[in-house]
């Protein structure tokens, strides 16, 4: 069989592999994994919406639907885009997509050709690079600092390469390394690319999970182009089972990915988006959200606590205002990877870093999540992982 | 904005710009539709075992789950192969893909490069035609007759083109046609197919309604290569909205099918994949198809007979076995899509068949659904059709 030129590009996801390691080390506590809390799904409502969408609306949410999505959750979307992003849009900018990650595939695939350059953060989430790898893009990482994207380095990619065609960034609380963007680098970022004909993909899955500081407004809402693809989801909100996400974009831009996804996978789920649907109309959201909040504040403060009682100071972190993660920065000689078969066996697990760059990564990174694990599940770890690098950083 | 060059080469469904000229005539009756009746949807049965995931299994369902799928699900597909299509088969050959539209994407993103060619049957069904546009593959149109695709033609481009990586086929009540291949065409396509190094898709939806006949063997359980793509679904035998279909495959591609679907959507629905297993775990799957089988046959054959009835000799119709679709060949000089605005204004709509070749389309074919109307709407709508045919085929 001869595979097509795209299928060597692909790379699986490195997270994957780790989690099937862990998997086989059942005892031990797992900062590895991407996942929102289980315990805080608000099943009792889910079960009571879901009976209604099947007794009420059965033939319509068993049935066919549109490619672009189920209309009463588009004009949800649209209104939630304006009421919690400050976002001009109505149901036209809006796509309804499986997960973000299909955001992601859609705008990979109708920006990108052969040889073209996706700009990014450095590090970034995999799958945001991964979607744009069949495709034959270019990764180059721009420098950031803890405000966002350098803008120095920012514009002098796009100076020196005319086929930057997008940029990808995660501006709140980003996968892997917990920062945010200032308002004030935002502002300056969005002034700059304005200048470039190149399409900015905002992934925002965490930007809801505020859990410190105060709001600061999306990349979308001070889009004066049209060159801002948003990308919103119900997965750390809501449930991710459902993969109910959206994208919120120019007309022509949400059209075409309306017309590209009808190849790809015809519609979404229509049961989950009347399920969605049905759950933003009966109950309260927002609410939820901010439990989810206190949950995640609650987890994240344990974990900072850990780090300053036990890590030796030659770790550096992150300290993040939301999301599901941090970051640590160990001493240049260690190597995360080589470390976690040491850390598994004392009974903890994390990802390496590395795989978050397109290349080159850095080895002495590693990202931990704080969502998952109990408090004390993260009180006994953390200090397992504190003795560990204290081991390999300051020697016994 | 510069889009990629594969956004030239889409084509949108022309299916669906037909019916949203018809949903703006409601009160048409409609055989335009690609749709099973919504009303042999097992509503109680699936409220049922929906309650029972979120009760017992809420907290899986509605979290991450794997990409290749969830692993009761993929076991009982594996036996379902098994039991139903004779294929020999384990969990290691199956994907669950989000509609058998991914299944169509997914083998068209892994083996076309440009300029690579699609051998399809002629007609064909266009949703797998533009799964391969994208990509910039070529397609050549199989002659088939009433047993399938003509072995002397398929042999014939087989031996002119190297470049052939995909032969596209739905062996069973073909969307548009209705017709099956007979078991001695599958035998010799298969042995033809064998001597070169080619890929087959076989999109089998509609294979378990058959409601004539007897059952004939797929091509997957003639396959001693391994070079046979099943793409099976549940949006037939159950319903369409939840999305959940599956490939089976020799290992290697369908872990390449899990590889690449990881960077396009990270994974299938959860929740829907649990309720699909619950419902094959808790009903009686056999005895609904049964149902569906009874009462298709009921409305195909009110629809046969309309035709014997009412249509002028000069029009040429396939006579199904299964499946939700029959096809009219009209004289030549007649063009169905011409003719649409007229039978639209008279009362009655369909899908011109021309959209159904992937060059240079019959104008003078028509494909007519008989699932979504009732048998009275069947009688009254083909009376209709029957008029107007009559009018333009003899005259007045």
């Amino acid at each position: 069989m001869s595979y097509s030129k795209r299928m060597q590009r692909l790379k699986a996801s490195a997270i994957r592999t780790v989690q099937k390691k862990i998997a086989s080390n059942p005892g031990v506590i797992s900062f590895a994994a991407g996942l929102p809390d289980s315990d805080i799904f608000p099943l009792q409502a889910l079960e009571e919406v879901t009976q209604k969408v099947i007794v009420e609306k059965g033939k319509v949410a068993f049935q066919y639907g549109l490619t672009k999505g189920y209309q009463p959750l588009l004009e949800m979307l649209a209104k939630r885009m304006k009421s919690k992003e400050m976002v001009e849009c109505s149901m036209e900018n809006i796509t309804v997509t499986t997960g973000s990650q299909q955001g992601l595939a859609l705008s990979a695939m109708m920006f990108l050709d052969e040889g073209d350059i996706v700009l990014t953060e450095s590090p970034s989430y995999l799958g945001g690079i991964n979607a744009c790898r069949p495709y034959g893009a270019e990764f180059i990482g721009i420098e950031t600092d803890d405000e966002g994207m350098i803008i120095e380095d920012l514009e002098r990619q796009l100076q020196t390469h005319n086929n930057v065609k997008l940029i990808y960034v995660i501006p709140n609380f980003q996968n892997p390394t917990g920062k945010a963007w200032s308002s004030m680098r935002r502002k300056e970022f969005m002034e700059t690319v304005n200048k470039y004909d190149v399409m900015v993909i905002e992934d925002n899955p965490y930007g809801e999970i505020r859990f410190r500081g105060e709001f600061v407004p999306s990349l979308k809402s001070m889009d004066t182009k049209g060159n801002v693809i948003y990308l919103g989801s119900f997965s750390k909100i809501l449930c991710p089972g459902l993969r109910v996400a959206w994208i919120c974009a120019n007309k022509e831009v949400a059209d075409l990915a309306e017309k590209l996804k009808e190849g790809l996978d015809l519609q979404c789920n229509q049961f989950a988006q009347l399920q969605v649907h049905q759950f933003l109309t009966d109950c309260d959201v927002d609410t939820h959200i901010e439990n989810i909040r206190t949950l995640y504040k609650e987890k994240c403060d344990a974990m900072m606590a850990c780090i300053k009682s036990f890590f030796p100071k030659e770790v550096q972190y992150t300290d993040p205002e939301g999301g599901m993660f941090l970051w640590l920065e160990l001493p240049e000689s260690i190597d995360a990877s080589e470390l976690l078969d040491l850390a598994i066996q004392r009974g903890v697990a994390y990802i390496p870093g590395e795989p978050f760059y397109a290349y080159d990564g850095k080895k002495n990174t590693i990202r931990l999540n704080f969502t998952v694990p109990s408090v004390s599940q993260i009180d006994k770890g953390m200090k397992i992982m504190g003795q560990l690098l204290t081991e390999v950083c300051v020697g016994k």
